[in-house]
C-alpha cells in the first residue's frame, strides 16, 4: 500500500483535500451485520468542531456525512463502507500569492519538493487537518464495532499551556471527554487553560497540549508479536494525526526513571481473577493487551499558523521575508483532537480485534 | 501480513525463539548490487553484547551471523537475504517448574492466554529480547543501503536512573554511540549512570533509561501522507523493541508546552539554501522528512526480571505467591538498546528511501 | 487488506454496489504530474457500454465520472485519486420477492451464506458486473501512466459461440479493439458471431467467448520472483472480472502439447538487438516481462441470467422451483469485457512499472 | 511486500537459491496448536522427487527438512514457522562459461537485465524450480491445517504429450495422485505417456502437460470480493509455479463455448440440502467457494533445458550461436508438479479459511 491506508483487517483508506470537492474514507473489512446509523457518525463529526467564542473564527462546515456504500437496511453488509463529507466553506483565494512563501512548521515546502510542485496547495491540501474528518467518521464505525465485545474509548485533556489537570476518577474523565469544550475533567485546570487559550488567541499565537486516551473492557491478547504489536500500531495511528510529536504508553517517559521493582505491575488475585493494583504498563505487556485499561498520552505541538510575525523564505527569489498569517485558525489544537485521538484508537482496536478472531466476519443478526 | 514482517519495500520478516535452534530475519526488497560483508553485520551484532563487569552475568552467545541467501560475490542479488544466528548458550531447565507462576512485567501470562498454552515459553520464547538479533542484522544491511545516499544513523544514551546527559555536539554524540559501554557523550553523567547500574545490580533491581537516535544526511520528502508518514513508521518500529514505552520526535512532549511562535522552526537562507536554525520538528514536517537531522527519543522501562521479591499468581491454584527471579539478566537495558534503536531507524529509512524512489531497485556496479 | 484493493504501488480500492448511490474506485500511488482529463476516463467508460440493437435491452447509465480528489490543474498530485459514477437507472423492485430463489450461476446464494443475510442483494449488489465501472476508470488512468514509458494495451475478440476469429496483423487487432461493436478483427467471423448473439438473445439464452489482450512496448523485467510474478498478478487481476473462468499466457494450454524444441523461443540477433521470431512465452519468462508483447487469452463464461426456464431452490421452503429471469441483461458478455480486460492489464502493468522503478514517484512537469 | 511473500493470514515467505546453502520458507500466521510432525513435511518433499528410470539423471537431494522455529512439543506455537532444506548436490562448475549465452526459455537473460548482472546465476539461482521445495514444505503444513475443517486436496495428471487421461471416479483420481509415478488415474493413458516421455528423453527433448487439482470438503464462502476472490488467488498461486502457462476453473475454456442454459449449474435439493448435479463453475461462484469441489486445470509448458541444438545469442559478442544443453534435467515436468500444485492450492485455501474466520487463531489442544 502506498500511504493512505491503515490496518490489516479493518482497513481505512483516506481520500480528499482541504479545498477539494469532498473528503472521506473507505472502510474495508468491517464485518457484516453491524448496526450503524448516520447519526452515530454525525455525532462524532460534531465533536470535532468545538463551539464557543474561543473557536469562533474557524472554518464552518456542516460536515454532513454521506454513506454511499456498504450499508443496507441499517446494517453493514461486509462490503466497503464509503463515507464522505462535502467541502463547502472553501476560500481558496490568496493561495496563489502565498505559493512561494512557505509557512514555517507547515508541510508547504516539503510537499512542494516531494511532489515536484504538483501538489494541491490550497488550504494545506492533503496535509490539512481536514483529512481527520475521515478518521473520525471511520472511528465512529470502529467504536460501534468494538462495543459489540464491550470495549469503549475516551480521551480527555491533561495539559494545555503547562497547566496540568489533576487526576480524576475514570468516570469523570470519560464524562469530560464529552462534557465540556476542553474535555478536561479538572474544572479548575480547565479554567486556567481557557484563559491561556484566550490570551494566546488575542496575541495571534497558538498552544499545544497533551491528551490522554483510555480504552476500557479490553480483552487479553490484542496485538501481534513482534512487529504489529498493539503499542506499535497505536503509536503509528496517533502519529498520523497532524501535530502529534510524542506518544507514551502507561508510565511512558516516567518508566525510564523507575526501578524494575517499582515499575512491574504485581500479579495478584481479586475475586478469583488475576489482577494488578497498578497499571504502569498501560494495559500492554510484550506488545499485547493484558486486560487492564489501555492508557496512552499524546503530545500535540501548537498549530503552526500564527498571526505573530515570523521569518520565511521566498523560494523564488531565495530571500528571507517576514510572514504574518491571517486566516481562520485554531488557537489550540487540543479540543478538536479529542475525538480524533479516540477515533484512531478505536480503529486500531477494531483492526486487532478482527485479527485476533475476537470479532468474526459476520455479526449475529439480532 | 500477520505480525512478523515490517516495511513495504525493504521488508524484514523475523523468525526464531529465545531457546530454539536459531534466530534470524529475511530481508526482501533490498536492491541488487549492494556490497555487504558478513563483517558489516557481525560488527553490529557485537555492539548488541555489552561487555565489562556490569554485564558479566548475561547469556553469552557468539552470535555468528550466517548469510544463506541473497548474496553472491559480495553483493546483494535482489533476492531475499536470509540472515541467522544459532542459539548456543541455552539453558532451558527450570522453565517447566516456573510455568504456572508468570513473571510480572513479562509476556508470560498474556502469551499463554493468547496462544492457548501452545507458546514456546522457554526463556521468553518469541517475546524474548533475543529477537532483536534479527533486527540488528537487518539494520546492518539497511545502514549500508542508506549510506549509498549519504544517510547515517547514531544513537546515544541521554538518561539512566534519572541522571541526564548534558547536551554535546553531534560529533561527540555520534562517537559516544560506538565509543563507550554506556554510549553516553557526557562522561560525568556516564560515571553516575554506571554507579547507579552497579547499585541496582547489587540490589537485584533494574533500571530503564532514554535513548536519543539521530539520522543525518536525510533527503527531503521521505514518508507518505497520511498514514505511512515517517514519524508513524519510526514510532511503530521503535515500539517493536521490547521495553520501549514512549517515543518522541523533535521537541516531543516539550512541544506541548510551547507557543506556536516558539515552536515553529523559522525558514531562513544560508549559503543559498533554505535552512532552519532550530529543529523543534525533529526533522519531520507534515509526516515527511524536511532535510534536517531526524531526532527521536525513546524511553525504555527497566527490565522485568528482578531478584527482588515480588508478588505473582500461581495460575493453577489461583493463589498469590512470592517470586524472586534468579538468572542471567541485564540490570539496565539501555546499552544493549543502542544498536537496536539505530537498526530500527535505519530499517525504516531504507524502506522509505526505496518508496520515495531515492534508491533504485539496482545499484550501480561500481 | 481485505479483498477490495489490488496492487502494491498503484493500488486501486473498489467501492459501491449495483443499486447503491454511486460506484467507484480510489487510486493510491499514482505519481504526481500525470496529465489526465476527465474525458480520458469518460471515453473508456463509454466503451464499456456497447450500443446497437444487440444490446438495446440493457440498463442505461450516463456513467459520468466525477474526479473528486487527487487532481489539480489537470495533473495528478500524488494524493489518492477518487473516481466515482452515480447509479441512476436503478430499478430495485422485485428483488424482495426473488430473495429466496437464488439464481443459478450467480452469487446470490453464496453471498447470502457468507454475509449472514446482510448483503445488499439488489441487482447483484457487490457481485454485480457494475463494479467494473471502477476498474475501467482506474484503467484509464493506468493507461495514461504506462503510455509515458511507451506501453500500450489492446484487447480484441477471438471467439464467440465457437466461432474463431482468424489471426490478423497486430495493427488490425488493435484497431478492432476500438473499431466495432464486437471488437473483432476478422469481419467474417464477426458477422457469424453477431448472428449467434442475435439468435441466443431471441431464445432468451446467453453466450460466452474468448478475449485476447496484448501489451506492446513492454520493457524487460516487469514482475517480481517468486510470488508476484507478472503472469500471476495478471491472472489474479483477470479472474477478478466477473465471468472469467480461464486465463492463458502465450501458447497457454497449447504449450502443454508442445516439445521443448518447439516451445522455446529462440534467441537471435536483429538490428543489433536480441530478438525472438516466435512468442510462445507470451512475453513472460520466469515470471518477468522479456521485452516481447505480452499476450493473454481470457475465457468468459456465458452470463447467468437467462430467460430460459431453469431450476432453482426456494431456500425458505427448501423445495425446487422453476425460474425464468426477466430483466435487462447481456446476451453476450464479450463486447463489454474488452475495455475491462484492457483496464486490468493496464492496472497491473502500471503497478509493476512503479515497482520496478521504471516510473518514478514524480513525472516531469513538461 | 516485494515479491517473495504470498497470502494475507497464512503468509509464506520464500528464500534461497538453487546453488546456495539452503532453500526454504517462513510461514507466518499459522494458528497455534496444530499438530505437525517433520515426517508430514518430509513425505510431501519425497513426492516432489519422482523415482524410476525416467528420472534417473536428475539432481539427487536428500531434502531433509529442518524446522527451526514456530514448533514446540509437536505443535505449532503461533510464531513464524521456519522450514529449510540444505542444498547438497550442487555442481556449480560451468556456469561461468555459460554466463554469456543465455538459455532460450529460461530466465537467464531477463534476470541479468533486471538485476544489472548481480543475480546468482548458478543453476538458475532464484529462478530455479528448486524454490518449490519451500512451496511444498509450506503446503504440507497448510494441508494439515485445512484438514482440521475437513478439506483435502489432490492433483492428478490429465494430459501429457497430447495423450489425454479418461475421466475416472474421484476416488481413483485421488489415489492416482499418490499411487504411481505419473499420478495418472487412467493406466492405459499413463502407459502411452510413459512411452512419450521415454522417447522425448532419448531425443534430448522435453514435454509439458496438464494437471488437474481438486479440493473436497470445501465450505461455502471462501474468497473475498472483488479482488481477492478465490479463483484470483488460486490463479496467482499456480502461476508462481515455474512452467505454468494457463489456469482454468471448472469448465474453463470450454465454458466460452457454452450457452448460459448449458453452463449454469442448476440448484436442486438432495437430502434436504441445496445441491447441483453439475459443476461447471468448478466450485467457485462470484469468486467465492460454493460448497462443491474446487476443480482447476493447470497447463505446464515443456522444460526449457534440452539437449537438442537450439539458437541463442552470445550477449558479449552479440552474435548468434548454437546451444546444446547437457545436464541433469527433467524430460517431463508433470510428475514433479503434482505435489507442488497441491501445495499451492492448500496454501491458498488455508489463507482464505483463516480470512473467513473458519479456522481461528488457536486450535483446540485436544
Amino acid at each position: 500500500m502506498t500511504g493512505n491506508s491503515l490496518g490489516e483487517r479493518f482497513v481505512v483508506t483516506s481520500f480528499g483535500e482541504s479545498h477539494g470537492r469532498e473528503i472521506g474514507i473507505v472502510i474495508d473489512g468491517c464485518p457484516a451485520g453491524l448496526e450503524v446509523a448516520a447519526s452515530d457518525i454525525q455525532r462524532e463529526l460534531q465533536r470535532r468542531q468545538p463551539t464557543g467564542e474561543l473557536f469562533s473564527t474557524q472554518r464552518k462546515e456542516a460536515d454532513q456525512v454521506e454513506i454511499s456504500s456498504g450499508m443496507f437496511k441499517g446494517h453493514t453488509t461486509g462490503a466497503p463502507i464509503h463515507l464522505s463529507v462535502s467541502n463547502l466553506d472553501v476560500r481558496s483565494e490568496g493561495y496563489e500569492e502565498r505559493r512561494h512563501t512557505p509557512r514555517p512548521g507547515q508541510a508547504d515546502l516539503v510537499a512542494r519538493l516531494k511532489y515536484g510542485g504538483h501538489e494541491d496547495y490550497r488550504g494545506g491540501g492533503r496535509f490539512s487537518a481536514r483529512v481527520t474528518v475521515g478518521f473520525v467518521a471511520a472511528g465512529a464505525v470502529a467504536k460501534k464495532l468494538i462495543s459489540t465485545i464491550g470495549m469503549e474509548v475516551y480521551a480527555h485533556t491533561v495539559e494545555i499551556a503547562g497547566v496540568h489537570a489533576g487526576k480524576a476518577p475514570p468516570d469523570e474523565e470519560a464524562k469530560a471527554a464529552r462534557g465540556n469544550v476542553l474535555s478536561c475533567a479538572d474544572s479548575q485546570a480547565a479554567e486556567k487553560m481557557t484563559e491561556a487559550i484566550a490570551d494566546a488567541k488575542k496575541r495571534g499565537d497558538t498552544l499545544g497540549g497533551v491528551v490522554e486516551v483510555v480504552a476500557t473492557g479490553v480483552p487479553v491478547g490484542l496485538g501481534e508479536p513482534v512487529f504489529d504489536n498493539l503499542d506499535g500500531d497505536l503509536g503509528k495511528a496517533f502519529f498520523s494525526i497532524p501535530s502529534v510529536k510524542a506518544v507514551e504508553m502507561g508510565a511512558g517517559f516516567q518508566s525510564a526513571k523507575m526501578r524494575g521493582s517499582e515499575y512491574n505491575d504485581p500479579l495478584m488475585v481479586r475475586e478469583g481473577k488475576v489482577h494488578s493494583p497498578t497499571n504502569n504498563a498501560g494495559g500492554i505487556t510484550g506488545g499485547l493487551s493484558n486486560g487492564q485499561p489501555i492508557v496512552c498520552r499524546i503530545a500535540l505541538r501548537p498549530p503552526s499558523s500564527i498571526a505573530i510575525r515570523q521569518t520565511t523564505v521566498n523560494i523564488q527569489t531565495m530571500s528571507e521575508q517576514p510572514l504574518s498569517i491571517k486566516g481562520r485558525f485554531d488557537a489550540c489544537v487540543v479540543p478538536r483532537a479529542i475525538p480524533i485521538v479516540e477515533a484512531m484508537m478505536a480503529t486500531v482496536l477494531a483492526d486487532h480485534s478482527l485479527r485476533a478472531g475476537l470479532i468474526g466476519p459476520v455479526l449475529s443478526n439480532s
